[in-house]
């Protein structure tokens, strides 16, 4: 330990993250800007290439939302600490920690897809005595029993070595909240377990070093990997219970959004709000990584299992809503002109994945709706097989109805407010975040929040 | 307005509190202390005698629980600003505001049971035109439909009246937590929903007076109702999220509370533990009041109904513990001793209602265990069909197992720890919300708190 202690305290340790994505990038900055030689290694080259150029044009999408990375990136390159490169082996070999920053996800049938970081692990093993004195660090969200049961067994198994003889394993799940990446980082207590007290005790005075944060040690490696997932999935069944009962109550001629005002002059009430569904690369896919650990031992948990389903089926309530408003206009949705503003999962990210969008632009598609989309974050670039429109100017033009999916910063703009006001064909508004207060509806319009009974106000009222 | 303002200010105003239960008391004895001449309404001769004479002996089960009561009792009885009475008619007819604090239950079916508050309602129909110029207020927990679509036209049935033109009503629903109410009264806002702005005005300026906490006023009563079901149920999602986990976890070989602690580092993630069940008056029943307005607008909430659900199975998880115990010691169910310590349905109250005891004793009675039970709000009491031992020595003769169902202080304390130890016979601790920290678990005893692995621990390890 004294040892670890000493190149730690000198910053003789090097460090290699595997997998320079949103979570791994900002990480190996943070790293090697603490003066730690670090390589960001990952398969996808021009991803290696635009971060050892400092950025690329386009450049990288957290680049993008997170702009105070590029600084971080320059200083980083500038130090000589930071190398991104697609060669694990030669690289890995050189270094002490090997972070896994690999991102998960699930497939079609909804069950963990581990065959990329499964993939890793064995190129881990295959540095066979090479690994000897390592620290294998998880920061990627896994199963509570997977490290344990799956991914040390692998590596053991290819590299004919044995866990705490040879090299260790760690869990320190990343808890960052995308858009705010660096901030979490500094402010987020980490949660660190490990396959013996040494090992935990070196990850946790390096991870302490780097990020300055409290260090919450837990007694193993599933015990990480599970507070993890119970805080995210915490968020997948309260976002449930705001998506299920702005449904209810809405039919119940009641504002939810009123009602949760209320509720939180409770103590003891937290909330959550209601919105067209989950996305990202948390939320939507974290709870079956406990289902599935949970099916191997004869317990499926039921609530957490329809809390996913309730928000899944929450982007075909927003096709309800949509068709709630065309009725209100006499208008079918073949060949209607429908605006959908924001793509992203989430507010002021650049983000698709497993975005409320895709299932709602599916079924707009499928009834022969003609689609205009727009998102700030991806200005005429092509997504989801759409062309994004430059600006939101296009609305102006016989679109009767507008959806506004994502609650962007420039959706909630007076300026935009404005400019729907000039809209002269608009008529229906479909507010996936309640972006609008009821005050300021423009007049004359059909206003659909998601969770609040139809307005619709004859008179002028907006300035 | 001003005519009731001065009426308020002056003190003038008149008040019935119908039904002085746990709720009603508390309030019309803060409502007579205030200096407001105040009627408490009730059909239970015995407890309308024992608050006319300060308690009663034995006193009333919320003075046993909450001691400050009895003080705020004796000084509105001593300025004679409070009575209580059996005769409804007499008394309302006399008060300005008729203030309802029924207790609004459920059927064995789960759905709402209406037939005592609906019984009320005809009483204040049959005021006739007494009614006139008179504000009820509904602090009863209902569903968000049932004043505005069922309470109100049967008043206006009976009465011959018209809303808002010959009489008011109001929702200010109740907020409090048992064990704490008068603190609760002092410092949780209130939120006021009514017929008419008007009276929305006046009952705002008259609860503002007497508790002097900030009054959240809502667009009509639906809302009012709406808010106060919302918080609670939240309540029992999040609780049944816990319960659910406590389960799978464990199953995992890992220790939630400790994933629970975890987790409470992360900014946006709330507490709530695992427990027996939920019971009380509000958390078991107040799901079915929205469950059932949504019946009737062909909404069933899943995910609400799964948590009530999950909830209610609890207690034979609890079961299945004492199982693994006894199978630990080799001991089958059948006249095996075992020691029940807490009945009450939540710590330092004296309240039974729906608690999680109640299913538990009744699967232990059918597998022909020997139950002893002990509850020190109970002692010596017959409660739930069982004679309550008068303190718990009796655990020292031949009780091989108990099960800590209710986390009153005095099972926390270190007198009772030290006292388990020295109970030579005992063998298994089922600990239902986790009283005991691991290293505090006596020697040679199988401890199982809920949501944790069992732990056993061979040498001497506590003092």
């Amino acid at each position: 330990m004294e040892n670890w202690k000493n190149l730690i305290d000198y910053r003789d340790l090097v460090v290699s993250i595997v997998g320079i994505g949103r979570i791994g990038l900002p990480t190996a900055l943070m790293i090697s800007n603490e003066g730690f030689k670090t390589y960001g290694i990952d398969i996808d080259q021009i991803l290696v290439e635009k971060i050892n150029t400092g950025g690329g044009d386009p450049p990288i999408p957290y680049l993008t939302d997170e702009p105070e990375l590029e600084n971080l990136l320059k200083k980083a390159l500038k130090s000589k600490k930071l190398k991104a490169t697609k060669n694990f082996r030669d690289y890995a070999i050189q270094s002490d920690l090997i972070i896994l920053c690999i991102p998960t996800t699930i497939t079609e049938q909804k069950v963990p897809d581990y065959s990329d970081i499964n993939q890793v692990l064995k190129e881990i093993g295959q540095l066979k005595e090479s690994l000897v004195k390592k620290i294998i660090i998880f920061e990627s969200t896994v199963g509570p029993n997977y490290i344990e049961k799956i991914a040390i067994p692998l590596i053991e198994q290819v590299s004919e070595l044995k866990i705490n003889q040879d090299f260790w394993v760690s869990s320190c799940p990343e808890r960052a909240n995308p858009g705010n990446i660096i901030e979490s980082l500094l402010t987020i207590p980490r949660i660190i377990g490990a396959s013996n007290n040494y090992a935990r005790n070196i990850v946790s005075y390096f991870y302490k070093t780097v990020f300055k944060v409290p260090i919450f040690k837990v007694s193993n490696i599933r015990t990480a990997n599970s507070v993890k997932l119970i805080e995210n999935i915490f968020r997948v069944v309260n976002i449930a219970f705001a998506n299920e009962l702005s449904q209810l109550i809405r039919r119940l001629d009641i504002d939810y959004m009123e009602v949760l005002k209320g509720a939180t002059t409770k103590y003891n009430f937290l909330i959550h709000y209601p919105g067209p569904g989950v996305g990202g690369p948390c939320l939507p896919s974290n709870p079956y990584y406990l289902i599935d650990d949970g099916y191997k031992v004869s317990f499926t948990p039921n609530l957490i299992t329809v809390a996913t389903e309730v928000n899944q089926r929450q982007p075909f309530h927003i096709i309800e809503l949509i068709f709630e408003g065309l009725n209100k206009i006499n208008k079918p949705i073949a060949n209607t002109k429908i605006a959908i503003l924001g793509i992203s999962y989430k507010a002021n990210v650049k983000d698709v994945q497993f975005s409320s969008v895709i299932p709602i632009l599916s079924e707009l598609k499928k009834n022969k709706a003609i689609i205009g989309l727009y998102d700030p974050y991806y200005k005429e670039e092509e997504v989801l097989g759409f062309k994004i429109e430059k600006n939101h100017e296009f609305i102006r033009k016989d679109f009767p109805i507008i959806v506004i999916h994502t609650d962007h910063n420039e959706f909630k703009s007076l300026n935009f407010k404005e400019f729907l006001c000039e809209c002269k064909d608009l008529k229906v508004i479909v507010d996936c975040h309640n972006t609008y207060e009821y005050k300021e509806i423009p007049n004359k319009i059909y206003y659909i929040g998601v969770g609040r009974p139809m307005k619709y106000i004859e008179k002028e009222n907006y300035k």
